[in-house]
């Protein structure tokens, strides 16, 4: 099998590595807007050689979208035109408005949503690694308005890399990952921003680091270009969330004015429930 | 040299691992309330021994409180009580009370206030392992109201375990470490509380946690019994840097409300300068 990826940065790229890692495919072209991107990429080996968009889905069985998602819908309409047989997956963390976008197009059964759980705080073609993806879950979405053999197709990709398969709407998807993932790189852009605001003194940050600081803020180095579309394609589960969090966030804040040492406890002790779920 | 370390949780069992493993102490005995704890304690090879407080001071050479910090003034004051020509140290989060409480006492020379700046999201004997503080900041506070002798015991014991030392007042320290770690915990807890409380599927969490969470909320395992006590002891900076906290989370929901995407961006650019401070 051959592959398209189309964006080779941190997801794209680390993408097109695990489908040669695996011998899924034996070709992998990189598609890119940016020239230093495609140079940097082939340099790294993270893709053969590169093509313009317009040869690269022709010459290819698998067309992977992993651009920010805000070019996702427009990208894919694009893709399904030229497309025939060809399978198209995009990467995105968020599915309502692309899966909206498309749900029209003659060849909506060649494409199919995927969401893999799987990031860091860096981007770039620099940022792809080897082994991001195994073992995180995927999240494939409206299975049912694919077709049946492009949905199989991808559905043994993602088990020959070794990812768990959930099933979800594209409506639950964005939902969940905004309770789960989204608010997380809000906290913690907000909390970079509350300390660099109050602590002037940037050695104390480097410092005092040690403290839980460094993993609690590792997100905020994410990518503007990446977040702000995915925080804006998500607006209204984000802004639900976000809400909830600074709620929790005053209450903290009233139990310590009130010197309630048995409220903040308790609080904490429910805080620690996620023992049970995460390890 | 011989050391009592009275408290043998996740700090003070790998503080007392640690003076064995780097040689500094032949022997430690450890002091703690709790039967099971002092079981455990031995069990695993923490101490060498257990020994009830009376008993322990006379015995050894170095004190090490490492309780929660709202029980080590009054500890550090009975401790001192019984002292001659020992050398006392804690290892507590906040200092300011601590070091007012012990000001007038006779022998305050004796003890040499420090916070090594290291922990992790777990607590009791079982908790502690052996490379803990190696490379990490301990901070030592209000250096000058220690006897030079007892100071520079304890900067070659920090130095001996390879961690470099800052110095600074029991009140900037306080102020410095609210800022930077108290406030990650505050945020991880709150996130915590945030994603259970929205997210009532908890399947849903766990699967979806390769998306940032899991780095982001791993502080809200942490100990109520430990953490309470030190955000009431640092509550008036604990309280402002929290406000700051929720004027961020704040500013960034009103940009989201008004579809700034611009202003998003250039918000989680700012917070990008973290890069610069902690690799």
């Amino acid at each position: 099998m051959k592959a398209a990826v189309i964006g080779i940065g941190l997801i794209g790229g680390s993408f097109a590595l695990t489908l040669k890692d695996k011998g899924i495919c034996e070709e992998v072209i990189g598609v890119d807007n940016s020239e230093r991107n495609r140079a940097k990429a082939v340099e790294l080996g993270l893709v053969d050689r590169t093509l313009p968009l317009d040869e690269a889905i022709p010459a290819a069985d698998l067309i992977v979208l992993a651009t920010p998602v805000d070019s996702i819908p427009l990208l894919a309409v694009k893709v399904l035109n030229k497309v025939d047989r060809q399978v198209v997956i995009d990467m995105g963390s968020t599915k309502q408005e692309l899966c909206e976008v498309i749900a029209q197009h003659p060849r909506r059964g060649r494409f199919v949503a995927t969401h893999p759980m799987w990031g860091t705080e860096y981007s770039g073609p620099e940022a792809a690694v080897h082994d991001g993806f195994e073992g995180r879950t995927v999240v494939l979405c409206d299975g049912a308005e694919s077709d049946p053999d492009a949905l199989k197709l991808v559905e043994d990709i993602y088990r020959k890399i070794g990812m768990p398969i959930k099933y979800m709407s594209s409506e639950e998807q964005d939902t969940h990952t905004a309770y789960v993932s989204h608010i997380s790189h809000i906290t913690s852009f907000a909390l970079a921003l509350t300390v660099l605001e109050k602590e002037r003194e940037e050695e104390h940050i480097f410092d005092l680091a040690g403290g839980g600081f460094e993993s609690t803020v590792r997100l905020a180095k994410s990518s503007p270009e990446t977040w702000a579309p995915i925080f804006m394609q998500n607006k209204y589960n984000v802004l639900d969330v976000l809400r909830e969090h600074i709620h929790q966030l005053q209450i903290f804040r009233r139990l310590l004015e009130k010197d309630d040492t048995e409220g903040l406890k308790q609080m904490m002790q429910r805080a620690n429930r996620i023992n049970r779920i995460i390890k």
